[in-house]
């Protein structure tokens, strides 16, 4: 069972709380709300997106990498996260 | 009129297309998709948002700080921008 | 005087601080230390790196857009910094 | 060998690069330089700090997670890597 189903539930849960956090800053957006608690909400979904993707990432590297018993596949595993790291940090 | 208000489809546009993007994350999950196109999708968000929060801060500083004639307001606001910057930050 | 000349002696001090780190870790190169620790030596290198941008942004925008008379160099300076912002944050 | 003392040469270059970047904002903080050039100056060195980490961390998982024989230590290696990130990573 991948970790993405073992973890599912916790998983979807946070997603959904992102997804509502998105649903508010739209509702704010359209009652045209104060700019700066407009700020703070995206502010905090861009703290939540990042928790979920190291969440992700730990799991994918502790599954993918050190539960991998072939040297190669795990090599090339760790290639892949770590070009994922670089695309989007700076 | 606000930048909200003045740039309000241009940022409703942006918004649901990252609730669009956390919908499609939240079917991947349910799904039991395989963990490294998520991983991608939750980076891609974290991108999106990222954006949609450098848009909203620039519009700021130039709403609340350069077009505001008191000084006194505009050191407050820029205290109020860079501690939100701090805050997420690292 | 400038911000940087008022706040020179901080400024300096903080930065030879980040020069220490550094010497240190070429230290720490040269004699093979152990891998982990000097991860977390360069981490907290790019953490005291960070307070600094930061610290000199916040300066910078109270004394030349705060303090700033004109609101053409005001929005000027705002886009100034808001792409120096973009360059590094992803 | 370890992968630092393996990739030395390569370390030692980038990071005495970095050292002399520090020492130029040293000399520019000290002549009381303008300060978007030095902020700029900064900006290149949270840059350059960051490449260095991501360099050694990737070598670090290869070095420490993909050749290592042992499961259990896999394991505890990728929960010190994921530490780290999240220490510097909101």
């Amino acid at each position: 069972m991948s970790h993405i189903v073992r973890n599912q539930s916790k998983l979807l849960a946070r997603t959904r709380r992102i997804g509502g956090q998105v649903a508010a800053i739209e509702k704010a957006l359209a009652e045209g709300a104060e700019c700066a608690a407009i700020l703070t909400q995206v502010a905090a979904v861009r703290g939540a997106v990042q928790g979920l993707l190291l969440e992700l990432m730990s799991e994918h590297l502790q599954e993918h990498v050190a539960d991998e018993s072939r040297r190669d596949l795990r090599k090339k595993e760790i290639d892949t996260v770590m070009s994922l790291f670089r695309s989007y940090m700076k």
